[in-house]
């Protein structure tokens, strides 16, 4: 009998498992995620997915990490602008680079999306795509967020991470679709989020091989391949995975094209969900007047479309991992 | 004494198990396989290679199928181009398409590059990517290899299937990094190679997002995207696998680039492979004088870098799989 027992509880246990979403506060948008994922998983049933068929594809800038007071990736530009500045006297008078070592970030700006272009250009181009894994990671260990004073990838919401885990332990295949750099994210999504090099998407620049001293590199070019935002999601989606994802997480209208993509007309069973970014004191509060990251139209159409929205404020327990590395050094 | 004899058998399972490679005589090019494939999951070896990094690229035509008389996606592109005349008046006296129509074939390819670039976007683009990818599986469906009368995706080689099988089961993620389209391979790559959309790499057309009637769709574009041959293939390989692999499998010149990214100074012990047609009589004997799939230079660097060399003829007990669709219905 006692053998017997055991076995039963053995058998019971999963009804007994620990919550898979411990910083989710119980609600509608937690709920939504647990029968979403119970239906698709539901062997024999009407919305069951097979495991293959299990694409989630999730927005990384605000996302899956914080994206305030600036996108992480042009702190990144800035900081390589103001490094390289000794090796380029020239741009001491010549736009945006002057501006912006002046400290004057509004002004480098102002030339829009072509002044963007340029300071992306002289920073990330050049070098080989090795050189420029090791001055991201290089980066990214001394760096610190203003505001929290942490590792920029330890400002990761601790919510997004168990989602991640949370799919994938439902077989679940996780992708990042960015509109950020892919060489600039892929150097740490393995680690940090447990999604391989292959599973991220992302804006790219032109590379061009060749031996070099009988050594093969990977060039990076001063040229533009592919804009991963807004229309260009589902092209990049496409492009990279060839199938169409039965779940997508954003956070801006720069991922409303990929919700439409997976949501809308999906002969299988699918989910959209938008984090919105409520909480002015843990984190930051912003949306429709944002501009670097405006949520506006898409949380006008999440209504229609059944896309569930995150009220960080009050969804999320907490915003960031509790017990990371830069909490124990204190 | 039983019990622990019986132990002792299921522990020893393993060196009785039937040979992984069984299409493979045995020879050099065989062990060469088995030795680089123990040695990188060897735990505790000085050449262990964890399986997150166990990438392993294949080329496609030539490799993993049949690219002789014709590569099988311009034959696919021929039958397209004739289907579709009688909706264009016009290529009766428009080159290459009027020599094609009159079954001058030399003639529509003499105006190399730019005329195959013309058939291609005649018949790859103008349509969604849904629908794209119902025209291939069709066309599939019905088109008949002119030499072995199968369907061109029973013409795939019985010890590659093996190949890429024991690849996968020792942890290795196989990918397909081919000149061919990314479209014409995904529909068929999974079940056919066991293959999954998002590990397929090849050329591509870009393509536009949009709402149709309220429904998302991917325009295929007449505008070429990306060239995944020769030095495209390491860019291939960067831009969508982001990291280097450490085995890879071609059969031409188009490979070379490939195989010396895989091979030349990778921090990981790798493996490089090249498939030579030698056996005219089961299948076609091409390299140094074939027009669209020459094994010249690749063929002259293979003893330098290591790379083992298979003679189709010599070391491969079949060339297809015996027990096929077609085989049967005979």
């Amino acid at each position: 009998m006692t053998r017997l027992f055991a076995l039963i509880l053995l058998c019971a246990a999963p009804a007994f498992a620990a919550d898979p979403l411990p910083s989710w506060n119980d609600g509608p948008a937690k709920q939504s995620i647990f029968d979403f994922v119970a239906k698709v998983t539901k062997e024999g049933g009407p919305d069951f997915v097979p495991v293959a068929e299990r694409i989630a594809t999730f927005d990384n800038d605000g996302t899956l990490w914080c994206e305030q007071p600036l996108p992480v990736q042009l702190s990144f530009t800035l900081d390589r602008v103001k490094f390289l500045a000794t090796r380029h006297i020239e741009w001491k008078v010549k736009e945006p680079f002057s501006s912006l070592l002046k400290g004057d970030l509004k002004g480098a700006l102002a030339g829009g999306e072509h002044a963007i272009v340029e300071l992306m250009m002289a920073t990330h181009a050049g070098m080989t795509t090795v050189e420029f894994e090791q001055i991201v990671k290089d980066w990214l260990a001394t760096a610190r967020h203003p505001k929290y004073e942490r590792p920029y990838t330890e400002c990761v919401y601790q919510p997004m991470l168990e989602l991640l885990a949370y799919m994938r332990a439902n077989g679940f295949k996780t992708f990042i679709v960015s509109g950020g750099g892919i060489d600039f994210m892929r150097p740490w999504a393995e680690p940090v989020y447990g999604i391989p090099p292959e599973q991220v998407v992302g804006s790219s620049i032109k590379t061009k091989f060749e031996l070099r001293d009988g050594k093969p590199v990977l060039l990076r070019l001063p040229e533009l391949a592919f804009i991963d935002d807004k229309t260009g999601k589902p092209v990049g989606i496409h492009h990279f995975i060839g199938r169409r994802p039965i779940a997508a997480f954003g956070n801006s209208d720069g991922d409303q094209q990929m919700l439409e993509y997976t949501t809308i007309d999906n002969p299988r069973p699918s989910f959209g969900l938008i984090v919105h970014h409520t909480d002015a004191e843990r984190e930051y509060a912003y949306d429709r007047q944002s501009l670097l990251a405006r949520l506006d139209n898409a949380l006008d159409e999440a209504p229609q479309r059944g896309w569930t929205v995150v009220d960080m404020k009050t969804d999320w327990k907490i915003i960031f991992p509790p017990d990371s590395q830069s909490n124990s050094r204190e």
